[in-house]
C-alpha cells in the first residue's frame, strides 16, 4: 500500500437511494476497503437505525456522508465521473469493467476527487444522469440474473480498487483533468457555437451532442485544454480572418 | 464465457451462519456471479421469510441449499477445500488473495467441486474447521476495519470467479478506429480551418496543432467520427448562422 493511499479520493455517489439497511450497507462495504467519501444525491430515505445497524462499525462513513440536491453538485469538484450500472449497448460512453476502469480511477485520484455513481434500487440511472458521466463501469455478472444488490455493488467496485491498489505500483498522474463542471460548460458553449454557426440543429439533432460528448469523454479533457476549445469556439462564433495576415 | 463454465462447480460452504438475511444476501450474491452450489453447515437460523426476501431473484439458490450436520460432509467430494477467512499470520496454510486464488480454482473446478468455506458472523472458523482446508484466502482489505460482511465476503470471492474468467476470453473491440492517413488528414484539415478563421497563427503556432493533435490520439477517432469533425470544419469555416432557423 502506498503512503498516501487514493482511496479517499474515491467518492461513492448514491442517487436516490430508498432502502435504509443499503445505506448501511454502502458505509460498510466502503470503509472495509478504505473509502470515507460518501455522497447522497436526492435521497428518498433516511438514516435511520435500520441503516446505522447495516453500517456496523462503519457508522462513522455514514454520518459523514453529504446530501446534495442534485447529481451536478455532487459531481462539481470530481476530475472523472463514472456510471457503475448494468447498461451498457445502448450507450454512446467508453464502457469498462471494474478490473479495467481501477488503474485509472486510482491515478486520477491522486490528482483529484474521482466519484462512481450509483442509481436508484428500483429505477437505476437516468438517461440524463448518465449522460453526465463520462464512463460506464460495467460489473461482470450471470446474464440470466444480474440483480447486484446495491451495497454488493458497491462492495464488488471498492474491492477492486483496494486489490488493484495492493497488486501495483501506480503511475502517477502526468495531467491535470478539468473538473467536472468545467467540461460540461464546454459542452454547452460548444453546442451553442455549433448551432450559431449553422452545423448543428437542436430540432433535427442527429445524435450530435452525444457522440460529441462522447469523443470528449475518450480524450479526457485536461485543464489546459479548456482554454484551447474555449478560443476555438469563440474564433468560431466571431471569425476574424484578418489576424492570420 | 466458456461454453461449460467452471461456476457452479464451486461450492460456497457457509458454516453456522446465525443471520438468516445473510443467507439471503449470500444467495443472491452467488447467483448474480452465475455459482449455485450452496452448503450449509449446521445453521443457527432458519431460511425464513427475511432470507427468502433478501434473496430476491435468487431464492432458487436459497431454497436449493443443502444442509450438513458436519464441515466433513459438505467437503467429502471437493478436489480443492479453502477457507475464506481474515485470519493469516498464526496458521500455517498458503495464503492467497481471492485474485491469487481464482485462476487455480477454476482450473480445478474443471475436474470436480471446490468449495469455499466461511466461518460464522461472529466466531469466525475453529482452529479445527480450519485444519480441514488446503488453503487460505485473505480478502483484502482496511487494516483498522477488516469486518466483511459475510453476504459481501461472498460476492467479492464470487465476482473475482467470474471476472477471471471473463478475463481469460479476450473482447473483441467495440468500435471501428479511423486509419491513420484519415486521421492525419482530418488534423491537416482542421489546421487549415483554424488558420482560415484566424485562431491559428502558423508564424506564432503557441504549439497549438502538437496540443490538438494529442487530444485527438487520447480520443482515438474512430470511422464514424471523421464525418462529423469534416463536418465542423467545414462549417467553421463556411458559417451558414440561417440554417438553423
Amino acid at each position: 500500500m502506498n503512503a498516501v493511499s487514493p482511496l479517499p479520493k474515491v467518492r461513492i455517489v448514491l442517487v436516490e437511494t430508498s432502502h435504509p439497511g443499503n445505506l448501511g450497507a454502502v458505509a460498510r462495504a466502503m470503509k472495509v476497503m478504505g473509502l470515507s467519501d460518501l455522497a447522497l444525491v436526492n435521497p428518498q430515505c433516511a438514516i435511520d437505525d435500520e441503516a446505522r445497524a447495516r453500517a456496523s462499525g462503519a457508522a462513522d462513513v455514514l454520518e459523514a456522508a453529504r446530501i446534495f440536491a442534485s447529481l451536478d453538485a455532487a459531481l462539481a469538484d470530481a476530475v472523472l465521473v463514472a456510471a457503475c450500472t448494468s447498461r451498457r449497448r445502448d450507450l454512446p460512453h467508453p464502457a469498462f469493467t471494474p478490473r479495467q476502469a481501477a488503474p485509472e480511477i486510482l491515478g486520477l485520484a491522486r490528482g483529484g476527487p474521482v466519484a462512481v455513481v450509483f442509481g436508484s434500487e428500483t429505477f437505476g440511472l437516468s438517461n440524463e444522469q448518465l449522460m453526465k458521466c463520462r464512463w460506464l463501469i460495467n460489473i461482470p455478472a450471470n446474464p440470466d440474473y444480474a440483480s447486484l444488490n446495491l451495497g454488493a455493488a458497491v462492495q464488488v467496485l471498492a474491492y477492486e480498487l483496494r486489490a488493484t491498489l495492493e497488486d501495483a505500483v501506480l503511475p502517477l498522474p502526468r495531467f491535470e483533468l478539468a473538473s467536472h463542471a468545467a467540461q460540461e460548460g464546454l459542452l454547452v458553449e460548444l453546442e451553442k457555437a455549433l448551432v450559431e454557426v449553422g452545423f448543428h440543429d437542436p430540432a433535427n439533432p442527429r445524435r450530435l451532442m452525444p457522440r460529441l460528448r462522447r469523443f470528449f469523454a475518450k480524450a479526457g479533457l485536461e485543464k489546459e485544454e479548456v482554454a484551447i476549445w474555449r478560443g476555438i469556439i469563440a474564433t468560431m462564433k466571431n471569425p476574424n480572418p484578418g489576424r492570420r495576415n
